[in-house]
């Protein structure tokens, strides 16, 4: 655990704002067993698996996004995946205390890789990914060949193939709290959070939720070995993971889409299409942030965000796509 | 009810292939006061408002989309209106016998005004609407004036001013059956139907909709008084409605997205954004249907419908866009 | 030449406001032989083939989009076709007086099939479409089959197969002024018209074009015998014409978009993509018509269209895709 | 001249395979007095400024994309500013040897500020932007403020305000060579590069630009001092340079998009609407360019770039929008 620049978090809007003060001491374990039924919609509906408070820390056992069917290089996802049963999800969880209009606070501390291996998966599924025909852009083209790849994993390294060892950069696919009033599957983010694929959100960052019922219920799964920006066949490195993270809530913190902390800068995330109209929303979003609570003039913002802004496309083959937009701490 | 071309529905697929035949000769009465609590959301965990069979009409009393609170040109949607609670349904109406791969046919007969003059209500919500950046596409410009326009109509004409008299086209804005396991907000059509707010979805033509969970748990809702190709502004003429409709059952017609039937064509409905995309959507499912059920080679009915093909723009303002892709009978 | 309702005409804003007074009795002839070599660009730097006044008659023989050379249904396009060197366009015809904001106005008399039968020719061409991966919405998908049909054609049908005889429904698919310093390739609609592919664009419509450059320099090309909304295969019934239209010029009228007017209503045509930003722009040009030339608030214009606007899909297969916005003359 | 990592270069794609070796030792100067008028199109019809050999290094003084005009924060765009004559661009060079089917390298040694303080101009262009309705994504909003902001620049810094400094960044907006017969304004990038905005772009990369015309036809303009990831507000920081590059000439490499190489990774450009698109283009070019000169198998590709690939946002503010996408050369 040693690896993750975690210690910045000391500073981060988390620890000074959050009612558990950014930790609170006290560990819950939320393993397959405890968990039982995972979920594929993200919704107030769901029984809840794990009651915490704010500040304590949750180490949740993940399942990778295919549950665990795709076992070796001869499975075939169209036999073995069940739209739309798929991207199981850990939780919910609920946070006391937390009630529409306040935000959730997840600092992602460590994943560790869990199973036998090769633990990781990642396939081509016909009409799903960025360079194929899909679902919602509808063609007549022949597939692409169905591929199911099996990929060995430790702590530092995701082992592509003979020729190519990736670093291990481990992130949470989908993470959120429930929407108000829809249940919305798995696989799609929106502006709660969801399917969002950012690479940015893993060990060393803090994600910030909107809660919009009781409680916030927090789901958390399809964790990333790795994961390229745009995620373009349409999986990463998935694997089944021990997710360490702690959860704190900000009271009357209201924001209208996830937010994203690092050691050296601060992210709001869009999700939508087209693609254009994702990238809109992060970039709003941050410069309404850096007008409360930094104290800027929007047009100011907007004309220096267009000089130093970041973009990091999370993905562009899910039902939504994902952008954040972010700026460097050192100009807030 | 005779101004509508009901005459031709004894030679549709509903009368053909549905269980009832078409019709049952029993007619139920969802009220208002027999609705009770309306739905914001189209899902599998709200409580059933009726039970019925194959070929049973059903007459319901349908509010408007905005839940009857615009009551004059006075009154401001963003004090009055608050999302999600927006666009209330009716039902879910339980067929009995209907399960997943099965398909809901819903003859709408006839749409007479219901309630005080004027009925009508037509408004422009902030960040809402095709020409104007919204929540999805998101800009900084400052926004439209609120506007509510409340309109008189009548069983011929929608009065809406003194230079312009419009006729009375009435259509259902939003109907559908429930997804697997999502819940969906009433505002947003996808795979399932929800609001479409295509204007062809009224008295004298036939809605084919995916069943996907037991019962098929039909939702009814957001009648217009007549609409333009887009709904542009972001709403149509909304008004309360006595509805009347025969829903029948049609086993083992799987169907990807809705259909709709007339008496002089077949169209096939996509929805997803950009628009391009639900057209895409459409005319594949239109090419398909053409292919399975009416002989066509792929090839053949793809080059023919770019000779003869014919598009209809439901909207573009709704969180998802509705294209409607549909071919005359005469060629079939 | 009577099939056409060209008797409207003498009410037409061309008629009423054009420098020729919509006719001036004088008829040229711009045969295959005059034009010489054809151009595939639209811009101000090609050398203009013919000079008119005001009103003069212009009979034009257009060649197919495949410049003929696709002459049995054996032929592969890939084999026979070059980029950018498709889609060849008659003139520039310069009209006299024509300067920077004013409008051109062509008035599309009649269209009578030319050359050899099967005169029509319909094909697939590999990455080219609305169902197909394409260009600029790259897949790695296998292509669809290359495929080219000779259809026969008269001037009341189009004899599509065995099974389909389609109405004649001429109409031109390319039609433009030069814009101000651009020289686009004949493919691209854009603000200065180009290849919208709008079926409207026939007999019996009058077309209004923004002037950029001296004269005008006004091209024609891509006849379509017929084409359904979208033209989703990428191309018409594409044939060679002999068209007949008559020029005006209206001083002094400066519109950023193409516009078009029929017996019936009056249509703005904006191209461009995504989909649903040709309709924004559509939509928002008519308003601007309707407000200048008849005297609406924007805001009832708006709130109107909501309710009665016309869309027509021209194409969406193009580099920018075509629509066109229309509202009844009887509400103006 | 020592600050930008050039020492790579003699590793580069264009040292291996350049007519010139990368490097002739001859030096050219193309001076705003040598230059004379400026080009507001990019096209094969312009009259050539300067003819080098292959390997030749040019000094070219650009001028900021408004001309110079705006030189106070109390002028006003809309004023001084008219479409299309904006971006004004250097060249056409013409280099020995080029012809369609082959490649021009331009590598950006260096570039400095020119011209008085303050040098930079980032300004607001009303409907020009991403957060805001614009002349393609029209809307019925009031616009924003136009803006002017003069910004003080030296050769390490660019100084923004009291409270921010942001490093000096520089890259070239807009390079290209001609297309083949279109020509298109300087505002708009497409498959011939142009307007990109993309800040890689600068001191130590070497762009590939396919050659499509007699001579290639090398345009440059458009310095930009720094930019933020999709340029939000419409404009960078605009200045003035003298800029150094070396121009090679690679026979027989025949790419369809721009292509770009810097130490440690190669990238691929696309540049459309929607921004997806723009997206998929950039990853399907660099997958097949890792097939073609790099072995990869095309699905082995696919699928690591999905795990590793980096996506550059270079605009979604242009008439088409610019992504790159890139791969670490480590895994070449």
């Amino acid at each position: 655990m040693r690896s993750y620049p975690n210690a910045w978090v000391k500073n981060s809007i988390m620890y000074r704002r959050g009612v558990g003060g950014g930790s609170s001491g006290v560990t819950h374990e939320l393993t397959e067993a405890k968990q039982g039924a995972l979920h594929y919609t993200i919704g107030p509906y769901s029984k809840p698996t794990l009651y915490i408070k704010p500040g304590d820390r949750v180490v949740v056992e993940t399942v990778d996004a295919f549950e665990g069917r795709l076992k070796s290089e001869r499975d075939l996802p169209s036999k073995l995946l069940r739209v739309p049963f798929l991207n199981p999800q850990c939780g919910p969880i609920m946070v006391e205390g937390a009630e529409k209009g306040d935000v959730l606070a997840v600092h992602i501390e460590h994943m560790a890789p869990r199973g036998d291996q090769p633990r990781g998966t990642c396939c081509m599924i016909q009409e799903f990914g960025a360079l194929t025909g899909t679902y919602y852009t509808a063609t007549l083209n022949p597939p692409l060949p169905e591929t199911v790849r099996k990929i060995k994993i430790d702590d530092k390294h995701v082992y592509w193939s003979e020729r190519v060892t990736l670093p291990y950069k481990p992130h949470i696919g989908t993470l959120s709290c429930s929407p108000e009033i829809d249940s919305i599957n798995s696989l799609t983010p929106d502006n709660h959070g969801g399917n969002m694929d950012l690479p940015d959100m893993g060990p060393g960052t803090i994600t910030y939720l909107p809660v919009r019922s009781p409680g916030g219920r927090l789901f958390i799964g399809d964790a990333h070995a790795c994961q390229g920006d745009g995620e373009i066949c349409g999986t990463a490195v998935e694997y089944a993971t021990t997710t360490t993270m702690t959860v704190d809530l900000i009271k009357g913190w209201t924001i209208e889409w996830p937010r994203l902390e690092a050691d050296d800068f601060i992210m709001a995330i869009g999700s939508t299409r087209p693609l254009e109209d994702a990238a809109r929303i992060a970039y709003r979003e941050l410069i309404r942030w850096m007008v409360k609570d930094y104290g800027y003039d929007q047009w100011d913002a907007y004309m220096m965000l267009s000089q130093c802004g970041k973009v990091r496309l999370g993905n562009f083959v899910d039902p939504k796509y994902t952008v954040g937009a972010a700026v460097s701490k050192k100009y807030l």
